[in-house]
């Protein structure tokens, strides 16, 4: 089979080095990395079963070797090139290149036992950072605002410089916790408010990815069970952390995706919440922060072990709360595992 | 005219907001502002001049907007579109899609008024978030990995979480800096190690960029003076010196960039660290870091007022150290003014 990657962890999948600017051909039994002078070093030395090539048109040298090796069809995934570069492709060759939405991400869908260990070791590394931030905000994040704390939560997700993170953190207050993707706000955390808190961090490039809702006091811990004051937030949190150990404790190999997000819709929806549950239950973790399998209500894709996936039921009242609890789970001898 | 951006930043120039998801259409007098629906708030306050449209397959309704509009020829940059997304406009519509590489850029290259007022502040809090950072260094950097010193650089830039970085920050100590693109090591910082910090910040969307290499000491602060132990590395730190100021001095508008270039080139040529100089001389800055006019050896553009760049000369020695001073400069009234 011959391939073309463009996409920087698609490209490390196959051959364990990435960078910004590379460019990847697997043609039968050849593979090729082809990156500019800045990552000679870097590439020589990390990229495993393929020839590095230095050349500062990568395109324009990725075509040569397509002509020198008189292939005629090669797969690609069209989300992954930009018009500017596959038109030099096609100018410069007279390959069949064949079009393959999430080529490489239909390849990683099933981990393999290292990648399961360095994904367990990122979540494990995530919800040791949660501890930490809790005891930040119990020390002094209370009266700060939320671009301060999102700050705080960075810190205790990196470990203070040495891990990447996933993604910029969700730290949200009470109302604006309604937005499932929010951003900061100025609104400043006090005792008693809603804390929302949606986080995670990278091991040797593997995201981790969880979510707690809690109700914020001093001395909180980032834990399952909360009392709210509110009886409203209350029966929507109580609602929200069933959904969510439903799917964990029922979630089987061989179901649909769209099985296991009914596990939390049907529930969420029981108890008169459904519109307020505007997103899908779940999604793929590994090398990116969304992959397959998405756990969606419309997802024909058969659950399988060595799947790594978000467990992720929200309840959001424009306006007034929002409510989001997240781990990350692996199929095992067709069960979920928490991770 | 009529074009079509897909661009963050290409498209936050043309309407005031933007977003991860966004596609943006100009036909005339009309415009299009097109997210999803997570973004439907915030488009609805903050677009100015175009219509906001809600819809989850922006293509497939960008498509459906140029066939109702029966335009014939629509410009785009192959650079920012997809294949995959580019393919359902050319499927679904009879358009003449132009395209034309750094369309949004070549728009850009001259800066409004209000975009330099931006510019100079957030050049302004680069140059102050330097000297916070250099304080905590004298505080407790010395014995720090290029990790921790990375990280606590991205502190002082982020005002503590109030402002965005441009990129991720370089901090390398030593052989470290000989790479113009280092990432962080464990080495750690000891007095009277040489120290290369090259960073910047965001307001309001507008990047900061700023280098400075130092000799570092107890109560060090990020001047152009410095003073180190050994002759080599003084030779190469003071022409780099000059060499930046000189192109500071003499550049003028109605020149082309290569001239601009030459100026920075042609000193360390002479002082015989020609080969050590391995990239070009500036780069405009806006909302992009790397963005028109290059100023590089064989560019022809045309330096004018209102455009803004780095100057940034460097000598790099293999194992040994790097060097580079870095500013922004705004043409004002024929010369260079520093930001």
């Amino acid at each position: 089979m011959n391939f073309m990657l463009k996409d920087e962890n698609a490209i490390y999948y196959e051959c364990g080095y990435s960078c910004d600017n590379a460019l990847y051909l697997r043609l039968g039994k050849e593979a090729f990395f082809i990156t500019d002078s800045r990552y000679t070093i870097d590439a020589q030395e990390h990229v495993r079963g393929a020839q590095v090539v230095i050349e500062r048109d990568l395109y324009t040298k990725a075509a040569q070797i397509l002509k020198k090796a008189k292939v005629k069809k090669v797969i690609f995934d069209p989300k992954e090139w930009s018009v500017a570069g596959f038109e030099v492709l096609i100018s410069k060759t007279k390959v069949h290149f064949k079009p393959e939405p999430d080529f490489s991400h239909k390849k990683r869908i099933i981990k393999r036992d290292e990648e399961l260990q360095i994904i367990a070791k990122a979540a494990k590394l995530g919800a040791k950072a949660f501890k930490a931030f809790a005891k930040e905000i119990g020390k002094e994040g209370f009266g700060k605002d939320e671009f301060a704390l999102t700050y705080m939560a960075k810190g205790a997700l990196s470990g203070y410089g040495k891990y990447d993170i996933s993604f910029d953190p969700i730290v949200a207050i009470n109302g604006n916790a309604a937005k499932p993707h929010a951003t900061p706000t100025k609104k400043r955390l006090k005792e008693g408010d809603l804390l929302l808190v949606d986080a995670g961090l990278k091991y040797k490039r593997y995201c981790s990815d969880r979510t707690r809702t809690v109700f914020a006091e001093k001395g909180f811990v980032f834990k399952s069970k909360q009392t709210f004051g509110k009886k409203k937030i209350q029966k929507a949190y109580d609602t929200v952390l069933k959904a969510h150990d439903n799917a964990i404790a029922k979630a089987r190999s061989g179901m649909k995706a769209k099985e296991v997000d009914a596990l939390t819709r049907d529930l969420i929806e029981k108890a008169g919440f459904g519109k307020y549950y505007v997103h899908s239950t779940g999604h793929g973790v590994g090398l990116d922060i969304h992959e397959m399998p998405y756990i969606a209500s419309k997802s024909e894709t058969v659950i399988e072990d060595s799947m790594v996936f978000t467990i992720e039921p929200g309840i959001y009242i424009p306006g007034e709360f929002g409510i989001r609890i997240e781990d990350m789970v692996a199929m095992v001898d067709g069960r979920a595992k928490v991770l």
